[in-house]
């Protein structure tokens, strides 16, 4: 058969390479989300069962990809920031890009009866991603700046919104005039008067999203440090956080975090360290074969 | 909250345009599929459901993105061909690209119980994709000749190294060396004189990869005519299927299509008319709701 | 000395091919020529010197680089056309567009003098350059047919604008107000009843620009073919060119070229042909030794 | 006439910008300058007329573009350091890359009877542009490292090359075995044994190559202090350039130098100071224009 005849085609594909000594940016952001979010009857104006599987599905992405050094999850969006020397895939941005995504979607789908006992899934969802190059440790942090303070403002007007709605009994129309135009102070004042609502008390997961990075911590059941992946709801904007996990920016190895000791560790942690958490034995066994 | 001041990290991301009138294809691929093959114990050398499962993933795929005009697919890959003349997201490349990896990704991952009934899935796989101009309507056809052409070699190959391991006693080692060097004609003719088996009697599907366009058939139930995603395993590489199938290249409306009415219709056709088959309706019902 | 040490470096530089199978056109565009024009009494509304310089300098590069198969130039640009299946520096498009621009400009400087013998070049002047692909034939036409009918508007505009201002005692402020809205029925109108000037009758090489193409004429002095670098004033717009022409759509080798005998051979020509018209003689040797 | 039927054609091209916050490099390189050297007889190892008319290129190139903070050249090559913030032609690449490209070529070519009296022009050169983006300032400085040490490396090949052929007799084909497989050390040694020649008092331009960088010096005929672009030979690889010029990787102002007071300033620094040298005041004035 000839089939070097066909070949040449091979030479239509292109190769883009990206700039070396870059951070890394893989965002990826959930298709028409807005719908799926309603037919499968998320909770408004956060569903914890939805934002604990987004986290689920970017570990999963995190323990495969050792480069990436931190995530940043929000809504129906994550980003993975891939260390800047990395030469995964000899730096194609495609290939990174697509892998990520794609073990993403699947892992999306492969853990939502573990979050949604009762709600089947109804069909399958989409992510689209997009890559970003950042020259310097000031672009980067600027980036998740950006991301966090557009949690913040999101879910300020989301909370109010849906306080309007659902508690206020107005309809969304109306919940929409109502917000319109106002500022962030008139926010949290119809919060505070009108629904006894300190939106700083709000779950700190809903107002600043959820960070994954690698971390020692010591594991319950034996005491030794082990390496997890570790999911903060911290701020990112201020110093504070970058000079508490200097390694991030510094590209160094992991260091060891000491988790407060009254509070559970989450769920994804758990499975980490192959602890059983309710019924999910089986899903920690898979995680552990991907690595 | 100061907002602005971290937005300008937004000039950073690029928005790639495809060059205009060129036939996109975008290609996904398996990552490290053949240990997902071995750990899910997929027969050798090819598992119909697998194959099945790839090409109801992709009929989701093509029913999603009515630009997508033809597709095709072999082993653990996939090309999609999207109309020339598409603006589909304003044509920007990654845009397409992930969107069409993702929603394959899940889809796989949504319907492997259907198609697997008894093998638990044991984590989620990943696909990669890339995307691809091609000028002409030659170009494409040799690309599709390409992916066909390989589509053949692979299948002969494997389907005699598998011969020669489940039928001849040989070790994998003990196969590779046998057929190192060899022609075509040398494996039809093991096949042949050691394994009484004509590799032109394999099935078609094996042989010929799996393509889908949209046709217009006969639905048999009530006998209208109903436009569906259809699989043919034809010879691509002869203009014979360009004639029949015209309206492909020129971008016409769907063709109505003959199904022999001695052979069933395909699984995936079955769904698509909203015809039970077995336990299958609640997914059948799932695939229209996301049109 | 440590080399090694920084030839790091080099992997920062891109190296982006064109797609195959497209027609690639470079064209080059004067930086800031109304005031180099200006500057240098180029005559209004057109200046034939300067013209013929472009194309002078065009004939270079087009002598230099023999997968150009056509050029076409108009005002302070000009086009070049690389057939598509070429693989001048392995088709990398920086490399094909800077050199390209790199030799026009500098043989626009080289020649200044041989067409402005009394104008001194008063400082060097610039030309941009952009590469574009076209895939198929008609894309190409239509993009030389854009560059013709926008020689044609502008000459059209230039021609009665300056007929206003030199003729008709306008201010350049008055000539623009009163062009504002017109149509080309009324330009033209304005042209015949207030200045006696047929339009049609304006020298063609204004009103449809140059063209470029490898022909083989007869040598004047000794009767024999020799393929030359050809200029032409003829309308690409319509099919006729296409079908006198056809070798260039066809990428075949030059075709001959009746020139009518009653009419001068450009000067470009004469120089390609080694015949002396008055002082060039020295010049011909040049462009022979860059071949 | 139908202009709009052919305006589509825009929509081929594309406009990719540079990554912002990256210091930009623009690389120029002339063709075949091997041959271009010979046919124009330029002195072996080191033609002083022909460098200097590559540094007055440059100094055009970078009075025209102010985004240009450095400048380094050697051999036929020339670099070209752009601010990192620059925000020229809104960070299009090509536009940036081809109009520095053109502008140098052009210049090459108007000043060459300046430095070349006796020697004609015999055909236009040609010179290739690149674009490179560095992310940090470590990179930018490798850059120049790495091109510095290439200068020293070649310099002090064809200085040795040149003594055994114009001293030593050597044919060409001689003197490239002799030196094949030579270290560094030996080719001080033959030129110190053999020819007698302490390679570290060859001129510094040949061995370092040219800087050129904003300065503000005194003017020699009033004392007041003027900005100028000046010429050094110093060594950037070393800490120490940097420390003494840091306004260069800070982005400021141009700093004060001091010219020591017994050397005679460039020639390419008079003629911005508008001093008068030889016979150059017309080019003085030029240069001026295009500011």
């Amino acid at each position: 058969m000839a089939k070097s005849k066909y070949e040449y085609v091979k030479n239509f594909e292109t190769e883009k390479k990206l700039l070396p000594n870059c951070w890394i940016v893989v965002r990826i952001d959930g298709r028409a989300f807005h719908q799926f979010s309603t037919k499968h009857k998320f909770k408004k104006p956060n569903d914890e069962n939805a934002l604990a599987l987004m986290n689920r599905a970017a570990s999963v992405v995190m323990d495969e990809f050792k480069d990436i050094l931190l995530s940043y999850g929000q809504s129906d969006e994550y980003s993975f920031v891939i260390r800047k020397d990395t030469t995964l895939y000899n730096r194609r941005g495609p290939k990174i890009m697509t892998y990520i995504n794609s073990l993403f979607s699947t892992s999306y789908v492969y853990y939502w009866s573990h979050y949604f006992k009762e709600t089947r899934l109804k069909y399958p969802p989409a992510f689209d991603a997009r890559i970003i190059l950042y020259p310097t440790d000031e672009n980067l942090r600027d980036y998740l700046s950006w991301r966090q303070a557009d949690c913040h403002i999101n879910n300020l007007y989301n909370t109010t919104f849906w306080a309007l709605v659902l508690k206020g009994g107005l309809t969304n129309t109306e919940a929409e005039k109502r917000l319109c135009g106002t500022l962030s102070s008139d926010k949290n004042e119809i919060l505070f008067s009108e629904f006894n609502t300190n939106y700083n008390n709000e779950p700190i997961m809903y107002r600043k999203g959820t960070i994954l990075i690698r971390k020692r911590i010591k594991n319950p059941e034996h005491g030794k440090m082990r390496q997890v992946i570790l999911p903060l709801h911290e701020d990112m904007i201020q110093d504070n956080f970058w000079q508490k996990h200097s390694e991030i920016l510094a590209i160094k190895s992991s260091q060891s975090y000491e988790w407060p000791p009254d509070m559970p560790l989450p769920d994804i942690v758990m499975s980490q360290l192959h602890i059983n958490t309710r019924d999910r034995d089986k899903e920690i066994v898979v995680i552990e074969e991907t690595v």
